[in-house]
């Protein structure tokens, strides 16, 4: 799980807030949220999830991500709360010709049952990862998603999805503003039920730059090693 | 100069068209002219551009893409041309909700004037590539455009830019359905004034081939080579 930490309201309205939030009951489960789009809309969601959460510690029949019984009872019910949202700024929104563009990522595990990535849509409705999809990606995703697209299978290892989500997230970086450093990643390994590896990358990250500086000198010469069309040759 | 020749009305309505077209005078003046957007309109410029190159045989005073003074005043008839076609559509366009989408990008050489590229916007304005910002990119650009901002400088040779073309293009053509084969290349090697190699890639040409196998088994390499966060060591 990987989120970059820009919102921009316009060129001249860049700030720097997380769009990832850990919740977890430390060796029963944990859940990672991604957000993307309308920071209002995000931060809206995000209240009334940690709303319930307070709420269930009184009367314990409120519903909230940390009780469902499974994956699925559980992005309904963020789902839902989306909903809550977009029914309260809809209407507003749509007379101002802003269009209700929040999407989240939803990952975790719930004890013994399997682990989860789920993208959940502006509508409520969602999506989950496969094993011919492993990855899930949300906001600015186009320039990031050739080298997922290439190199990412559902076989590789924590160490190189670690690796190549920061080298999507950097050529999306370079390539548009909107998208900036700090970096959030959380390393969640299956079965640990727990949050081990959260790691922030700033600019000059010594591990961010290796990485990146790496890829840049390692493109550039894979280019040059490929042979040239016999008519350029000079 | 590079496109690839898939036209898309919705995934059940999909076409083969060039969307590259070359216009010389053999040792005096080259063009290249690549579209992208709304098919309707494109053909409806490019008939119009045609049809002045016609009439002028008839009436030398008639202006066509090929006898203007220099490469500003061809790229404003374009974009006049441009203009005389959104005219005639924008209107109902408009009620129909569609966008006048049309980008263009115009690339040669007049006589002993310097070569240059411009991309001609829907609204018939333009601007023109530079040693900073030494590419252009029309249509769906954001999948390709990574390794260009990597890797692509105003040094990079003739044949260097053909295999970062070809790995730009097919970047996007994974990513994205309505982009594919076969890509058209024109590689204009400055000063020649005319067209010497005009080459077409099939899915299965065999350069082409080589190309993306030789970057997939580098990229996966290369990601590989590099060092694991300490963390994440298994």
């Amino acid at each position: 799980m990987l989120s970059d930490s820009r919102t921009s309201a316009g060129v001249d309205n860049v700030t720097i807030h997380s769009k990832m939030r850990i919740y977890e009951v430390r060796g029963q489960r944990m859940f990672c949220l991604l957000t993307s789009g309308n920071l209002s809309i995000t931060q809206s969601v995000i209240s009334l999830l940690e709303r319930d959460i307070q709420e269930a510690k009184e009367d314990p029949n409120v519903d909230t991500l940390l009780n469902q019984t499974n994956f699925l009872e559980t992005v309904h019910y963020v789902g839902q709360r989306l909903r809550d949202v977009r029914r309260m700024h809809a209407e507003a929104l749509d007379r101002a010709g802003i269009s209700f563009n929040s999407n989240f990522i939803l990952g975790g595990q719930i004890e013994n049952q399997p682990p989860e990535i789920y993208q959940i849509y502006p509508e409520g409705n969602a999506i989950h990862a496969s094993t011919e999809s492993p990855f899930l990606q949300i906001g600015e995703l186009k320039y990031g998603k050739p080298i997922l697209d290439r190199v990412f299978t559902s076989t590789t290892s924590l160490a190189e999805a670690a690796k190549l989500g920061l080298l999507s997230l950097d050529a999306t970086a370079r390539s548009n503003l909107s998208v900036g450093t700090p970096f959030e990643m959380l390393a969640y390994r299956v079965d640990s039920l727990e949050v081990r590896h959260r790691i922030k990358f700033e600019a000059n990250d010594s591990y961010l730059r290796m990485v990146c500086d790496r890829w840049q000198e390692g493109l550039i010469q894979l280019v040059h090693d490929i042979p040239e069309l016999d008519v350029l040759k000079q």
